[in-house]
């Protein structure tokens, strides 16, 4: 897209959005805003300086900040630090943000985050939690792509906010090529933590045992199995522990069923065996087909 | 490769290759030997002549048979047949084998296999277990490619023969772009459980548990790590059951990793997540750097 293509700054539909922590997301965020043509500035907001400046000089941000009082005026900020930070990225942000402003973030959990920033009574709500769908085992802005979003699913986590507001939160995931879902915060940490933590830790054990005579005979099965146990332990840390009440039940029905599988190789029983599969490669093929449809 | 450029028939390799089970795993051995000019003829032997015939008017394979007697005299075999059926069909091939033929299979699970075809003391020996580590989620000769091997590991399990008989196999898998390594069958077992079969229950097991309201939120990361549950659970029983005294305790090794994160979970202990994450980055990092050196 050439420059002159983009609209004039004025007509721009977001004027200036900060985004806070400039890693993977938060600098494809700001990629695609910006390819897109949809932002007047974007201000990076991290502790790094040198970091945040290297963003600069590559044209992923237009301006560095490693405080809020060097913001200013803001439209719009996503919050994309690791999610036992966000709540305090929030409450610094909304201190000075003008009322007509919203804020919102890319945390995997949000049922303690969203309950945790709930709007004081004086005060109008400013803060929509947010989930978009979209990663890499590879952190860092320099593997921020302007198209990590598109065709995506971004989960939307109101918990009373105005009908506006969440309209305006879903207009912005949308505009970067997501396909918004509105869900209860608690709700959509039962369901991550089916969809995506509990593979974590599976991942994760799998990968961890594996020594080095196995390395010749891992293949792309177990490439695939364990990718996403590739990724930023202590990230993926506070990710777990943020979601531990939802996700620990969830293990233990996972452990429950490898111990069926257990058993019936104990019992010498392909019957059971082949039960078991083809719970897993129904429950496949039915999600294959139902997000085709 | 055009067939001008392919050796005359006489100086080819393989004269007569007979491919018992004609799926994608066969299909693909014989679609290699054809386009690299290595092979007089191949022959298909299986239970379904429809199959059959349609994977011969294909081009798979030359001849279809669908009795041993079918067959006529050959120079090389791969019994590529579920591993619940591969000593049967070893045993018959063998009734029939000339002094000078070999033959092999392409079976993921080789202790129980090798051990029940042993060599009569009578007989000059004929068979040697070979597991080559490629395949797909998508079973059937319509699937077969003939680049499937390039670039793969061949397990080659001798239990005794004669290395003349070792040589020419691992030759036979070489010339179709695989690199072959030498194991104990047993010991075969116990490192395919780690890198194939445990993965393949874990993988079913995640997948078991997606319910219909997961289905938008299950994005990239449940795609690979469920992946190969989409495999056959027929296919798969055979393979977990033929390797059910090696696997039952690894998947017991499994479980209690997973019971490590939920009492860390439980506990509120993020140290011992962060160090049950990182044995799994680690030991898969480990692999991905010692595989490219």
């Amino acid at each position: 897209m050439s420059s002159t293509a983009l609209p004039s700054v004025d007509s721009r539909p977001f004027q200036h959005v900060v985004i806070v922590g400039v890693g993977l997301i938060g600098g494809s965020i700001a990629k695609a805003l910006k390819s897109r043509g949809l932002v007047g500035q974007v201000t990076g907001l991290g502790r790094d300086r040198l970091r945040l400046t290297a963003a600069q000089q590559s044209g992923v941000i237009d301006r560095i900040a490693t405080s809020i009082s060097e913001v200013g005026d803001f439209s719009q900020a996503v919050v994309c630090t690791p999610v036992d930070r966000i709540v305090q990225d929030v409450e610094s942000l909304r201190a000075t943000a003008r009322s007509d402003a919203w804020i919102t973030d890319a945390g995997s959990v949000k049922g303690a985050i969203c309950r945790a920033i709930q709007t004081p009574p004086d005060r109008p709500a400013v803060f929509i939690g947010s989930h978009p769908m979209a990663g890499s085992e590879l952190g860092g802005w320099e593997h921020a792509s302007e198209s990590l979003f598109e065709g995506r699913v971004c989960a939307i986590t109101p918990l009373g906010q105005p009908e506006k507001l969440i309209s305006s939160v879903e207009h912005f995931w949308a505009s970067l090529g997501m396909k918004t879902i509105r869900l209860a915060p608690d709700h959509h940490d039962r369901i991550v933590g089916l969809t995506s933590h509990l593979p974590h830790v599976a991942a994760a054990a799998v990968a961890s045992l594996l020594t080095e005579e196995g390395w010749a005979l891992a293949a792309t099965g177990f490439h695939d199995t364990t990718r996403i146990a590739g990724g930023d332990p202590q990230l993926w840390t506070s990710i777990l522990m943020g979601n531990r009440e939802a996700l620990a039940p969830q293990l233990r029905h996972l452990a429950s069923v490898i111990d069926d599988f257990i058993l019936a190789l104990d019992a010498n029983c392909p019957n059971k065996i082949e039960e078991l599969l083809r719970r897993g490669q129904s429950a496949r093929s039915a999600w294959q087909n139902g997000i085709k449809e």
